[in-house]
């Protein structure tokens, strides 16, 4: 190889920045940080996107996120989060209803490629399971069109059955499909799949006797991939039981390559909530998230 | 009506006892009591039925143990349990089939209407679901014929799926019936019903989407009918987050209807883990259980 041919090859260093450019941070993982330093830290590690929540996004200003954004040349894989759809009386499912509306707008602003929505759990005091499963179907048929006019696809996200009750009553990839493809609420079409997708995070799926076939099922649906461990024992606030890839139970090989079979192109993104790693200067967990995905994810992908 | 007809009609206290006579309390809902105790709290009370535990059986002792229920004319509703079949490797997977030969031999000794299997996690260290999954289908096809020949019937009984890596690899109702139909097995006949069946669980079971179809599904598979609620926020120790019908978000009367509607003709065993009700006197916990059942279960039985 001549000198020149030497010099036009990508270097070692560049390679490995090259490899980052679909993995997204999502700001809960280093949640001590502000956007700014989010933006910044990203940069420096050559990361490519990042999810947001809208409170974070808030407190820096939506406009101030979305230039600095541009700046950097950063992607939005998600923005957390709309939902809470479920109510006991109509003046809340509408108030739900108008918030949501809200967090479309400010998606549009981020260009993020989806809201993700957090359905919501049984409503206060209720038992009703089903009417609350009807209630989400109805709300997502409403809230479809709107995003739709926004250029803002929904993201619906099964949560773990876990967090049935107080959080999300979309358990399963299978429900959340079924609810995109308007099967739920006996539409004749389905919701079109530019305007809603679903989120599939390991966390919530993994255990799923069904998940191989539903992921494949996904396909051209998929708006958002989320990585994170399941540890155990699980720790005495259940909503802080997700690892580092590599820390728990889950085969991400597996997963991630039944959605790189559906042909999803998109970001993957890391969100862990967990007390002992928000408890860690972010430089350093930036820094093993980076060396994670790339022993757990980016071979599979 | 004539005196002599007034004379042969029930007493109300009879027949408030001939309605517990479906109720069956499992002995950890009240684990301070020793099994003479218990016998003898659920003759006081009228109840029809326990629900064992092969420790505090072996505490008393098998033989003791089935002469007493016998003289106060109690049935067991499940002996619990069975399992645990998955492991790294095949002596410890070995040793798991002779275990729960010993545990048909002492379901058969107390006359126990089944088994309950609870299949075991991964294996340490192991993120091969479907491998985990594999064995215990396996070893379920090895055990049921030596059930069967002592009169005994296996329970497979799925577990929430937040249980899933470190309990039970059964996670759904759908997944324990494949499994009871030999379809994981790739068998070509179906386990037989009688030897092999089902247990349902409203806590493990009641956020399933597809729950009231896999309910239906499991007419004459039914092995045992277990209740308690889900309450949150999930306790510290996600085991002991279970509590009195009632006291939480599940709806007993769509679910014990839907039992019901498959002919289910068994027992309603009460098995809650629970640190608050395991400090409350056992007399005490038995009434309340009484209460609750007669408010919530008996009357969509």
């Amino acid at each position: 190889m001549t000198a020149d041919g030497l010099a036009r090859l990508p270097r070692t260093a560049d390679l490995a920045r090259l490899s980052l450019k679909r993995l997204s941070i999502n700001q809960m993982t280093v949640r001590s940080w502000r956007v700014p330093e989010l933006v910044e830290g990203c940069v420096r590690a050559g990361i490519g996107a990042v999810g947001l929540w809208r409170e974070p996004v808030a407190e820096t200003g939506l406009g101030r996120t979305a230039r600095l954004l541009a700046t950097a040349g950063l992607r939005v894989s998600s923005l957390c989060r709309g939902g809470f759809l479920t109510a006991a009386d109509a003046t809340a499912r509408r108030a739900a209803i108008e918030d949501n509306r809200r967090a479309v707008d400010e998606a549009a602003t981020l260009g993020a490629a989806c809201l993700v929505l957090v359905v919501g759990g049984l409503p206060d005091g209720s038992r009703d399971l089903r009417g609350a499963r009807r209630q989400v179907a109805d709300a997502l048929a409403e809230l479809a069109p709107y995003a739709a006019a926004h250029g803002v696809r929904l993201g619906v996200e099964p949560l773990h059955p876990m967090f049935c009750a107080d959080r999300a009553v979309v358990s399963t990839l299978g429900q959340a499909l079924d609810l995109t493809e308007g099967l739920a609420q006996g539409l004749t079409e389905p919701l079109p799949a530019a305007q809603v997708g679903v989120v599939v995070d390991t966390y919530h799926v993994w255990w799923d006797p069904a998940v191989e076939t539903q992921i494949a099922r996904a396909a051209g649906r998929i708006a958002a991939y989320q990585v994170c461990d399941w540890s155990t024992p699980l720790p005495a606030d259940a909503l802080l039981g997700r690892g580092l890839m590599g820390d728990g139970h889950i085969d991400f090989g597996h997963l991630t390559a039944a959605v790189a079979a559906t042909g999803y192109a998109g970001d993957v993104e890391v969100e862990i909530f967990n007390a002992d790693i928000w408890a860690t200067d972010p430089t350093i967990v930036m820094a093993r998230v980076v060396d994670r995905y790339r022993e757990f994810i980016l071979t599979a992908l």
